[in-house]
């Protein structure tokens, strides 16, 4: 019988065919998988502490926010995340949201009105280009990192303009340059977004992130968002910058005000993390240290890797097939890691994606690489 | 100093003189005030079963999920939830994501390519407006409940076509005529999305939700969204739906592949609220009758509220200035409500908004009923 979803039958044959089919492989509670494939850097979502301030905030403060934020989704327990995640960044003001992607959208749609600019980087996340299509402003795309192309695309403009970009890189690792993008957005009196999810809790002083680093954070032109679930283990999102720009956000954001505030558990977990970092700022330099050693030994094997940033290593594969292959000869020998493929990838690259922990031990560290490199296709 | 944000400081300016400015009033734990604004309908964000649950997934699956739920982020625990989701609202499969902002932003993207039609309820909710939006396929507004202006648009439309409503408005608390809209769709091959955000535990048979009410729910042309956060007292998002509409997500919807999975803390307090209200069928009866009871005793009273079709009762007010000032002086007397104003409200009407709770006691309606028809304005 014909139907009226019958012709995603078609997509779903070119899928298969192409060999890109996706399937969900839920996993158990204790692995005995390796893990270089997750985002938990500082090795955080299973750490007592904070699991035990998750379990305590849904105790303490019930198992949702019942309501959007500003009804009756905020607790004092969101406040103070607020507080201190501003604090430890360096910002004036933060807003917390149910995830990394609506922070993303959050800023990007209300930071970019009717008759403004949005430059964007080719590389930047789903999220942001999510972020961009929604925002009412007009978006430019430039090449990855052309800082040419952004200066000419902000010559000009009469109305506000926006840079925005990833600092870290989420498929290849690679940082963007926060100064002289900043440098950049001055000239021309752009403001400057920076999505700092993989940065915040690996980079800067102790963890602080991308644009503590470059002497960004609290600036009156930056804005930054963060995620919770990575380096904080929890889960969740948040904006950063200026207090009237989060003032602005909490008035006019869609993905803030018409959705549930998150959950109290994620909450507490991630406020829980954040304290453990500052407490112990040993852990953003361990994660750096663990993703150098891996890079250096895999090149040092022969295979072809971005030197990282941060915490991610990327490895390039000859094509999505032998990705996909290579992946499942590394798992089948004991080791979790990332594939990414097209369409993932909007430059068709196939890679390995590698994430270091801070608390991967030097064996660990010995045996991932000698599966990643016995497995390589040649 | 001029700065590239200076633009957002006429928009505050506009806010306050319209006396719209918002802000965030964080609660403590254990909030004095009578709750009727939270959207927890069953009373199960504070139950010890469910944040028991959350607690014990925290502690056993770890506070974040660590990754997207196509590389580390699906845990046996997120198969559990969508397989008993699934099965209870009558469904073939169901597809788990961190909010039902983002479960209704994946429905859309996915199913509406270039080329089709997306016919959408002008009262839809913001995050089904912003699935169109990002969506590939046009996408028209039809005034609310117009089943006309419907089949005026799907009738003779070439490509795919879907038609998208909430099940109930989450403003006024109306039902949408689901069985009447899925007739019309069937007339020219259209498929049905129905965001029961307000359904799920409130209508149908023991809380099955508005498609199973209606008899759609499993039906091969009908796809289901729901929200984790109001009725089940958690956090999170699910698309119900066909088998191969399921997994056309899991390969393609944005915000499931690139956002981070959705923490166990919240996919197991869904999961526990889920088990309990299965085993208490008579929580969604009880929301029921509270809505019907408050509704009928502030008609008797002389307030003009629209007749509830779920757990939602919809108080008209004079104006936005009047509307803040009623909710003010309820919260004063010990009655928390929602105020909905523009321009959250797109036609401009200003309302109380009221939730039921199915464990609200005869008393405390009363004293609700009491303090909203003395503070109303005249
Ligand atoms: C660069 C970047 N931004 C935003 C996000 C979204 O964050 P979340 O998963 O918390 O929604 C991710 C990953 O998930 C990311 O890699
Ligand atoms: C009708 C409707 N759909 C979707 C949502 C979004 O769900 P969530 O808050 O879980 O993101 C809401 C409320 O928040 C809603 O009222």
């Amino acid at each position: 019988m014909a139907g009226p979803f019958d012709w995603i039958e078609e997509q779903a044959r070119l899928r298969h065919r192409a060999g890109l089919v996706r399937t969900l492989r839920p996993r158990p509670a204790d692995s005995p998988l390796l893990d270089l494939a997750g985002n938990d850097y500082l090795g955080l979502a299973r750490h007592p502490e904070v699991t035990g301030a998750a379990a305590e905030a849904a105790r303490h403060w019930g198992a949702g926010a019942t309501g959007s934020r500003l009804v009756t989704g905020s607790t004092a327990l969101h406040a103070r995340l607020e507080a201190e995640l501003a604090a430890f960044c360096g910002f004036e003001a933060a807003l917390v949201l149910s995830s990394g992607y609506a922070a993303n959208l959050a800023a990007l749609t209300t930071l970019a009105p009717h008759g403004s600019l949005i430059v964007s980087d080719a590389a930047n996340h789903a999220s942001l280009i999510d972020g961009c299509r929604l925002a009412r402003g007009t978006t430019q795309v430039i090449p990855h990192g052309d800082l040419d192309a952004l200066r000419k695309n902000l010559d000009g403009h009469p109305g506000p303009a926006l840079a925005v970009s990833d600092s870290v890189f989420s498929v290849d690792g690679d940082a963007a340059p926060l100064t002289a993008l900043a440098g950049a957005c001055r000239e021309f009196g752009a403001a400057l977004l920076v999505d700092d999810a993989h940065g915040l809790g690996v980079l800067g002083p102790g963890g602080r992130g991308a644009p503590a680093a470059a002497g960004l954070a609290g600036a009156g032109d930056v804005v930054a968002t963060v995620t919770l679930s990575k380096s904080l283990g929890s889960q969740g999102g948040a904006v950063l910058g200026p207090a009237r720009v989060i003032d602005h956000l909490v008035n006019t954001a869609r993905t803030f005000i018409f959705d549930t505030g998150l959950a109290p558990a994620a909450v507490g977990a991630a406020l829980g993390a954040l304290r453990l970092v500052e407490r112990e700022p040993g852990r953003p330099e361990a994660v750096r240290t663990v993703a150098r050693d891996l890079h250096a030994r895999l090149t040092g094997a022969g295979l072809e890797a971005v030197r990282p940033d941060a915490a991610v290593v990327s490895v390039r594969a000859p094509s999505p097939g032998e990705a996909l292959q290579w992946a499942a000869d590394c798992r089948e020998k004991g080791v979790s890691v990332g594939c990414f493929r097209p369409p993932s990838v909007p430059d068709g690259i196939s890679r390995l994606r590698l994430t270091a922990r801070a608390d991967l031990t030097p064996a660990q560290i010995t045996e991932a690489v000698r599966v990643i490199v016995a497995t390589a296709p040649r």
